[in-house]
């Protein structure tokens, strides 16, 4: 029926799990000629500090800038950008801020210890990092929210300073991104993009200050510096296209569904909106409301690229297969569109973030619910979690010996020490028993 | 006065800072040669599975198995190495495995959630990884206590199954590795191990399931593989050689800091030895015992080597400056060789571990305190943590709106998504605004 010929598998089908390994795959073109340019980039940053930045922006971003200082933006910049925005963008700028801080105050993790019998401490330290990198993408994908969500988690877990970096292609910059920098408490930030952003913060120069950790989405370039320059210092997940799976049990309106699925796909050409049901009616449906909204939307070109190429409608028997296939795809997004999403809940296994029941669209977690939007992409949620204070802090063991139990545990060191032929080792504990 | 020329520093110089930068500056290097080798080796395995695994192990390792299966190890042959360790031996492998596990409890993420006052709930849900790959190298390197740090945690997350790849090169196993196998719960074991291992785990074959995570030290080849399947599977970090910085006040026996000092030395030429003290004196006395105590050592050679290259004696002002060193260097293992640590600690911001008073020797850490030793080197510490029961769960959001919350927080997130031009998104949240 439908002219989009969207994917339908059915869970039946003797080719189900191929088709499943088909629709997901999904790589990162690694390409040698962009490497190239990146390590260049790179190398000549590391070396040569604030004029190549300088340099490199002048020529990609079309700007002419004589040193660094041209391309910091101060802070009364961003609080006259903040100050001039609409009241409602305001407004609702600031419930979204209020709203993340407030649920990742509940992520910080606390320092402990305890002390054993002996009078032995053991525990773990936890800190913030001292200084934060958050690139912030230019053009038509630079989002206030996506400053709000990368920047707040490293507020709440105390990292004293957050610099911030952009790229203003022509000398264009956007005021509401601005204005989240602003209500944020975003630093410092310097008008530069690409590559050599990520080269300035990783490495530092004379103006740009060396960062802990760099986090937040960019193109290519930014993914593959990023790469690069992980272990000089930290960096989040490196992002793939947006995904969202809806689960229903058929009764929800379809409408909602197709426009749920449109909220990923109006993203990128590559999005992947995937619905899973066990109600081979409501597949008809929701293709029936995809076709009628379809026309009606402002990105529709984006989302009828997404649907044709990634999307998915899923014919599964009963719910506990719908569950079954939402682990095996471990989205980003998942929407548990049912009457009792708690009672899934226990049976989900891997997903970035999950959206419980009808009224819970995946855009108000987008925005303001709370939790973070950065999320693990392309199955990652196997491994990763969404960005989070967590990602901010680090941790130090703490070992306090009393005499006494240094002395028991000096002996079991040094049979261990000696048994891997490490006697320096052995020799050190062996010092601490007592005779 | 000493033989070794060890290198000594004044933070009173003018050129204290330069020295610094030159004594910490490390940087593994990235070969052309091995990129290319570990890329073949990786596109291999991934396209043609366990016969390109039993071909590269076989040319590099000197086996001649026939299949994967010939490469697979059982647990009765896991078990009959535990059962055959000498008693000493064994009882010390179990006192550490179980004081390992003890501490490592304490790590464990625990789901949380909470309802606002509309009833809408949000939350965070942790969940371990399925399954997690354990790289072990072969050789003089092959340690049974890496194998209970890098197991344990995995084990206390709840991962369903480990899976430990460890070269075998001419068939030779290592008894105390496969004991610590056995011990630390190990579900399978492959005599694999270089690109070909790690590329076996991220990609899986028809034998070596896919894993989720990859952990564990390796050779350069390994770290390049590491490196190049990230994303496709988590990893930990790529370790560096290891180092202790031992703040002394002056006050520790000089053979026991000498010998705690030897302890990282002879684990490597490039290992990093480092003593900061405000005592000049001690400086003296400290030197003296390494040349009294370095011609009874078994690695003297490593140990030479490492304090010739890479270690120096630092004289600060008072502890106030040592702890300012301390935090530049964000050492892998700070040893507090102090009276009052305690009185030290909240000062401190970057370690991996932290050693506190005189009796606590770093070597203890490494086998049976409880704390793991897989820890930040190179100065990682400033954004990474040990290894830990963290490093294999993972978060999901909750979020779950009553239909009173989704109405209202419908309203902000159509500003903010109008505001970002994704009308989807809008029309979306605004589904759920009521009349």
């Amino acid at each position: 029926m439908s002219g989009l010929n969207i994917k339908r598998l059915d869970s039946q089908l003797a080719d189900f799990k191929a088709q499943m390994d088909k629709l997901l795959a999904w790589e990162a073109v690694s390409d040698e000629k962009v490497n190239n340019i990146v390590n260049e980039i790179l190398t000549r940053v590391r070396n040569e500090g604030d004029s190549a930045v300088v340099e490199f922006t002048n020529r990609f971003d079309n700007t002419q800038a004589q040193s660094m200082a041209d391309l910091e933006m101060s802070q009364e910049r961003l609080q006259q950008a903040l100050d001039n925005l609409p009241q409602d963008q305001r407004n609702a700028l600031e419930t979204a801020a209020e709203r993340v801080r407030s649920y990742h105050e509940r992520q910080k993790g606390e320092s402990w210890q305890y002390t054993e019998a002996d009078g032995t401490m053991l525990g773990q330290k936890v800190t913030p990092m001292d200084r934060v990198g958050l690139y912030v993408p230019g053009g038509k994908a630079a989002y206030p929210s996506s400053v709000i969500m990368n920047a707040m988690p490293a507020k709440v877990a105390g990292v004293e300073e957050i610099i911030m970096v952009v790229p203003t292609p022509g000398g264009e910059v956007n005021e509401l991104v601005l204005a989240a920098a602003c209500l944020s408490g975003v630093d410092r930030v310097f008008c530069v993009g690409g590559a050599q952003a990520v080269a300035a913060l990783a490495y530092g120069t004379e103006t740009v200050p060396q960062v802990d950790k760099i986090v937040g989405p960019g193109n290519i370039f930014v993914a593959t510096a990023k790469r690069a320059v992980f272990g000089a210092v930290g960096i989040d997940m490196i992002a793939g296209p947006s995904e969202i799976l809806v689960v229903c049990d058929g009764l929800t309106d379809p409408d909602w569904v197709a426009m749920d699925l449109f909220s990923q796909a109006e993203h990128d050409e590559d999005a992947q909106p995937i619905l899973v049901t066990p109600d081979a009616e409501f597949i008809d449906k929701v293709e029936a409301s995809i076709e009628k909204l379809l026309p009606t939307m402002e990105r529709k070109e984006i989302i009828e690229t997404s649907l044709r190429l990634r999307a998915a409608l899923i014919k599964v028997t009963d719910m506990e297969e719908a569950i079954e296939v939402s682990n095996r795809i471990a989205p980003e997004h998942l929407e548990l569109s049912v009457e009792d999403p708690e009672a899934l809940l226990p049976k989900i296994r891997h997903a970035g973030a999950i959206f419980m029941g009808r009224f819970t669209a995946e855009a108000l977690g987008d925005y303001c619910a709370g939790p973070n939007h950065v999320l693990p992409t392309s199955g990652t949620a196997r491994f990763s979690s969404p960005l989070g204070v967590y990602d901010f802090q680090k941790r130090s063991s703490l070992i306090m010996f009393s005499d006494e139990g240094a002395s028991e545990m000096g002996k079991v060191a040094s049979v261990l020490a000696r048994g891997e032929s490490l006697t320096a080792h052995a020799r050190s504990a062996e010092y601490r028993i007592k005779d």
